[in-house]
């Protein structure tokens, strides 16, 4: 099983990657969409790309993907991991004379409260990702980077502190995109996407309401703006069911003429939570 | 009238601030939170926050302030404004010569394209705020900036190209938080946040059949993860109509029992987009 996903290596994707499958060949990309048309140029087997952080919500590259008329990839599972942000940097510092802390703007947003308690002299720095933060703090003394645990010990980098979260909640959804499609197991998810016809009344309701009839589980729904026109949207839905059931079949065919587009982007065995 | 925003100076809220009330006293905070704070303790009569952008979607930095239960504010107006990214710098270099260029990473992200056609020698680098990065240049050669061309001109900077926007559709949309409520206009709208029990079949279409049924209409819809645990979110939704329109009270009052928890953020006449 060749797994591309959004490098470089030690990236949460990874993690997300080595946990669908422990003996898969990794191949990272530099892009969210240099992962994904690997595995539409046969390159790889399928694609791992986070979809949704607890905190932060939806991750914009991958839904811009799935936004994509002509995708030649559907959805074939998810994996949910726990999201921890480590303070790692050269060995042997006193967190006192730390005088800048590296990463990404989302990461240090995310650490905001803990990092004045542990690195009282600290100054946040921006960097354009938490795996360049960290090849930062690995060349210089006086300052820590925020990252993840496994890109610092292929840098022999100390971990200052295996997770400064401010909220431990922190949770990343990733799917699995390929060309195969799966069959039922009884226990599955179907993700949709769709557009509307713009500031219709009751519009949303009459496309969500086929599924509401029958009962179908919505766990979840995320509008992306069209990038044409403040106010029109892209809508993300993920419904309990696969599209082989008749049950979801009869729902989607009722409700696709009600949209202006409709795409189902794969059914895929939902993920146990309580292996978390 | 004394509006307080998101500084500093130069920032894209305060040119917000100026298309609301030009002879405005502007207080510039270092957070959205420390704005509308400054509302709620009456240092401020109201405080401009960016709500939404057509090309990144929902600003959560706001959103988060407004799932607050006891907020004790309210929406009283919306101003919709163009997004340019400037790109400046010290006067007389030569763009083949320019080897960083400074901006937050997501107008970096808005500017990919354009940057590699206009100064393809150069190397993105990230900055806490467009106005950092702006700093940043004004104080080195060989390195320009992308911000609010409002930003060059008390720095003495040269502005080498006024929109370098790989989308010419960018807007974005502010909200202004106040303590007074607005009558109606006869074409306004209303902001609702609310909650539901995870997970629930149809529970999202049961909140919005009393707007369909009414044929009220929902311009849009955007869901927010709580932080609390994945999959479970806060709706904002914006309806056409004022909340003491009879039609909208009944449509709210048969809503609400249906979540697990709704406010009304207010009601404001809506923009008008032609004078853009």
């Amino acid at each position: 099983m060749r797994i591309s996903y959004l490098g470089p290596p030690g990236t949460h994707t990874e993690s997300a990657a080595i946990e669908y499958d422990p003996n898969a060949q990794l191949m990272p990309y530099a892009t969210v969409q240099g992962a994904v048309s690997a595995v539409e140029r046969d390159e790889a087997d399928l694609a791992i790309c986070a979809i949704e952080n607890a905190l932060e919500g939806a991750v914009i590259e991958t839904l811009i993907i799935l936004q994509n008329e002509i995708l030649s990839v559907n959805i074939t599972a998810e994996i949910v991991i726990p999201i921890k942000h480590a303070l790692v940097g050269i060995p042997g510092q006193s967190l006192e004379k730390i005088a800048t802390v590296h990463s990404h703007p989302q990461a240090l947003a995310q650490c905001r409260e803990s990092l004045v308690s542990l690195v009282p002299n600290a100054k946040p720095v921006a960097a354009l990702s938490t795996a360049a933060a960290i090849d930062s703090a690995s060349q210089n003394p006086n300052t820590l980077a925020i990252g993840n645990i496994r890109a610092a010990s292929p840098r022999s980098l100390h971990v200052y502190n295996s997770d400064i979260s401010d909220n431990k909640n922190n949770q990343t959804r990733f799917i699995a995109l390929g060309k195969n499609t799966t069959h039922p197991t009884g226990d599955d998810k179907t993700s949709l996407v769709f557009t509307m016809a713009y500031d219709m009344p009751g519009s949303l309701v009459d496309v969500l309401s086929p599924f509401a009839q029958r009962k179908i589980n919505l766990s979840k729904i995320e509008s992306r703006p069209t990038r044409q026109q403040l106010g029109t949207y892209y809508f993300f839905v993920d419904i309990h069911g696969h599209r082989d059931d008749v049950v979801i079949t009869d729902a989607i065919k009722e409700a696709q003429p009600k949209t202006q587009w409709l795409n189902i982007l794969g059914s895929y065995p939902r993920w146990n939570y309580q292996t978390l």
